[in-house]
């Protein structure tokens, strides 16, 4: 699964065609047993129907074949970056998930507060999971700590987790976790595995010590244990590849945080489907390509609630006329993965692709459904493919070769 | 067609499911000429066509489209690897083929008796095809030779055939064939390809005089020559990468020997279908992944006996209920490559491929047969694909990124 940089840089042409790739997160779904039908073939979709109908279809590999996606290689392979080789450490991850300005050479990494007893061996790596509210509390004292001349910055996330950025000159993000990932064990000291990482392992270990002695009166919360130590990896953004001025609408953090390492643009939203629709409008004029980021359904399945994740369906449907009506000259509709609510997770099934545009060729699909899209003009394919495929529909791809 | 090792590598993980590999050899076929159905099509197969109804069905290509697969690449694709890089050298696969114990790096040639005339020129490069009863009797006194360090197995196979195995220190394969493949011209002498390789070299010429001495007294088998020197490829076992407990039951000798490559182990079986299900049936607790193959639809394909690879189609679907009773969580059904009665050969014709779990995404097909897979939501893909697609259907790979 080559992404094609080099092809698409040469080609891109900026043009005033626009372009909007709608991620239904967690679109694809498994059949209900009593219906044997899926969340979007139950769910009535009038308007996603008549854009299929109108546009091309198929199903999409976000990593390949039986891999079950992330949410982070699910959305850059949608935005045609090869989802391996560019895949994002938990750290960067959890840090751009909370809109944590991460600089270009700063290395996060994601932590635990834990519970280790007397001997030092970790019982809890979730100190009885604790409360947002008191894990906040804990990462103050340990917010902002010099280690030399390496800043220590830390932030809390949901219940037990946080997020600790290494910032200095230097950080070489090739360490070993502290975090054994099991528990009747001391936590591990965190190791170079180049020499070049040397000066990060020695802050992280230094950290770690003061850390301990801050929390040692605040059991369970007495340890904090880090792993998946990262730095951005440096990507070519969007701009400079597609020749896009590209922005994203999403109302979570973490999809805003993966479309800031691409290079779009971020726009405020709010927390709603429509919120984001009507952030499209008003910014409709500013830029060439939206992402726009649906939530919702993801959560649904994940809670293993067909029905909840069919009604979001229809929500999305309804609300489409919003989009519809601004006539994009593209318009994608796909997911970054399936996540069918028999399974109440990811999984490794293709997700269904709508391309919609006045150049599509027509296929026989005349509703957005997995069962559609398995004969959809767009036929099988890796999610890499969907760009190339929607700036062709857009015309901004020029002729290769004479 | 990369095969993703690293990534099985890192996603797979042990658990209870059980995944059976059913290979059918030679499966897919073309159309009878009368009757516009293949092979499969024409048999009557209610049980293959039960699974492919709950199941998920497609068409694999072992090698590429267009190429026709040998067995051993044909199989080496079905078990993840790639058969192109893991391609394995004549010798070493007529070796593993007779179940004969080869090391690590041993050095395997295929042999002919050949005839050669006085002037010591090769008159017939199979000695009138002698007996295999004859052609055990010459290689007597051929096996068991001492060529200064280097000792040289030498084993009979049918016909006119046999196996060299060089077995000593250093020996490095790459040296070129003494099989000059045409008759009216004198064998060749065996030449290194690297520097490495003199000493295998100079090896198997000195046992190529000596053998001719051996054998000037019994034309027509007065020579030897020998093509196709190879060592065993490293490959990385199947339980590494896959984490999976397999075991391989195969009434043949040739799959065994390539199962044993790929780390399987090797159960004891008879030489029919229902004694390999009896196989099956009884070590069913010990191992999580049975690779089963089914030799007769192969033969009956290279006959030319379209009628007879019905038939025993026809069989394997009345033994399936002993297998689909056991209940296994994964059954892939498959060949190793397509064998039309019609072409008397393996062809490069795409194979069917059926999965069934209870995690397969519903498609359209209800029979197997190659029209039916045509349509299937597995799609046309490379038969390397099969095995992530098995070990995610059987709930044994992690989520991918987060």
């Amino acid at each position: 699964m080559v992404c094609n940089f080099e092809m698409m840089e040469k080609l891109a042409v900026p043009s005033p065609t626009r372009i909007v790739l709608l991620v239904i997160d967690g679109l694809g779904g498994l059949p209900n047993p009593e219906t044997g039908k899926t969340e979007l073939e139950t769910a009535s979709t009038p308007n996603l129907d008549r854009l299929a109908g109108k546009g091309v279809c198929g199903l999409a590999d976000p990593v390949g074949p039986g891999i079950t996606p992330g949410s982070a290689p699910g959305h850059l392979a949608l935005f045609g970056y090869d989802p391996v080789s560019c895949n994002i450490g938990r750290g960067v991850l959890e840090a751009v998930g909370i809109d944590f300005d991460l600089r270009q050479d700063d290395v996060a990494a994601r932590g635990n507060f834990a519970t280790l007893d007397k001997a030092g061996l970790v019982t809890d790596r979730r100190a009885g999971r604790i409360s947002t509210e008191k894990s906040a509390e804990l990462c103050h004292p340990l917010d902002g700590m010099l280690i030399d001349d390496v800043e220590v910055l830390v932030r809390p996330l949901r219940e037990h987790r946080l997020v600790a950025v290494f910032r200095g000159e230097g950080l070489v993000a090739s360490v070993t976790d502290s975090d054994p990932q099991r528990t009747g064990v001391s936590p591990r000291p965190v190791e170079a595995l180049t020499s070049e990482a040397g000066k990060l392992a020695d802050a992280a270990n230094k950290f770690l010590a003061r850390a301990g002695a801050v929390l040692a009166k605040h059991h369970p919360a007495n340890m904090v244990l880090l792993r998946g130590f990262s730095a951005q990896p440096h990507l070519p953004p969007m701009t400079k590849i597609y020749k896009l001025k590209p922005a994203a609408i999403a109302s979570y953090p973490m999809y805003r945080g993966l479309a800031r390492l691409v290079g779009m643009t971020i726009l405020d939203t709010g927390m709603t489907f429509a919120d984001e629709l009507l952030t499209l409008k008003q910014n409709y004029a500013g830029y060439d390509f939206f992402f726009v980021h649906a939530k919702a359904a993801d959560a649904a399945g994940e809670d293993g609630d067909f029905d909840r994740k069919v009604k979001i369906i229809e929500g999305i449907d309804a609300a489409l006329t919003e989009l519809i009506s601004l006539e994009p000259d593209v318009i994608v509709v796909t997911g970054d993965h399936s996540t069918p609510a028999l399974l109440k997770g990811h999984s490794w099934h293709p997700v269904p692709v709508l391309l919609y545009s006045r150049w599509c060729r027509p296929d026989r699909a005349t509703e957005f459904s997995e069962s559609a899209c398995l004969f959809g003009g767009l036929g099988r394919m890796p999610s890499t493919q969907i760009m190339p495929l929607a700036m062709a529909h857009a015309l901004k791809l020029a002729k290769f070769g004479a």
